[in-house]
């Protein structure tokens, strides 16, 4: 059994939709961020850096935080999503570490700067192109493929909740990126997928 | 032998660090970024995000981007760094991905708002202000310990080139963190990180 630490954004989204594309066993604590719940002593013991997603895995007594590690320890678990040749798993590597060090962290810019009241256009501006050049990278990526790295993996778990939230932020980031939109409709019918994504704090 | 695509940036160095500390048999394309060689199509088939490093493996014929990805395959291929035991081995990965998704993205920001003629104090302010937090968390991890994971890992090569850019971008990151400054002193004074530390474009 493994207690998932999470809460409603995209990194959380991430091990929510692995857990239940995975079948395994789970139970969620919720960790209200807008309470500060992060902070907690206990908390931190899981998670170092005080931020969701964490796990704690009972059978083997792991605990990790980092949704990419989370997710590289859940398909190391199961042999399920992280590539089955070597060069599959790699592939899958090297697109779980782009989405990581940048699709996420670059959208998370977009997001905080587009929701300031007091705009500060230079920084709305510099994380849009980021994000518009992330899209375009992962477009032609998806050009010809339906998912990242060919079969159904992680980077696509990792990489779904922070496109997906071009439909909050920028809807040109999605009408220029005809691939990545697809691939968006793609990832959500599934039904564990759709089964996570309905999951919601409280 | 491993060709490695580098330029003199942090995640450069990252890569030229675990060569030398793995002991592999490599060259280094250096990739000028200045000039644009990111974007030539023949390092596009290599990293189709446009960065470097890169590396290509002519044993395996494996090529990767993405510098997180980079060190893993690097510890997987030598069976060094990436953590003994399974405990080990996750720590390890957890501590790689917050270097990715945190440290690195936030200290480019601060580097990047730091280095404007034209002030965004705004900008400047919150990325400072999360390299504050990034620090006192490694500053905790490293109480007691050598290195972030216990025994040196690729957690370490991954921090050290972002942490060391605080001797650039604001001493007040090192001044108030005394165990990661005697960190980054206890990798620098490694020969094989010295070697890598020397290397320089040209």
């Amino acid at each position: 059994m493994i207690t998932a630490y999470l809460w409603g954004t995209p990194n959380g989204f991430k091990v929510a939709i692995a857990l239940e594309e995975m079948g395994l066993d789970y139970e969620i604590k919720w960790v209200n961020i807008g309470a500060g719940e992060q902070h907690e002593p206990d908390f931190l013991k899981v998670s170092p850096n005080g931020k969701i997603p964490a796990i704690l895995d009972h059978g083997t007594g792991i605990s990790l935080m980092e949704s990419g590690a989370i997710l590289q320890y859940l398909a190391d678990k199961t042999g399920m999503f992280g590539g089955q040749s070597r060069e599959d798993r790699w592939e899958v590597t090297q697109w779980l570490h782009w989405q990581m060090g940048g699709l996420g962290p670059m959208m998370g810019q977009v997001n905080h700067f587009r929701g300031l009241r007091d705009k500060v256009l230079y920084g709305e501006t510099r994380y849009m192109n980021e994000a518009i050049r992330l899209f375009g990278v992962l477009d032609r990526q998806l050009d010809g493929r339906d998912f990242i790295a060919g079969d159904y993996s992680i980077a696509d778990i990792a990489a779904v909740p922070w496109a997906g939230m071009a439909q909050i932020i920028g809807d040109e980031l999605l009408t220029a990126h005809a691939n990545v939109m697809a691939w968006i409709a793609r990832n959500v019918a599934r039904p564990a997928t759709a089964r996570a994504i309905a999951l919601s704090p409280g």
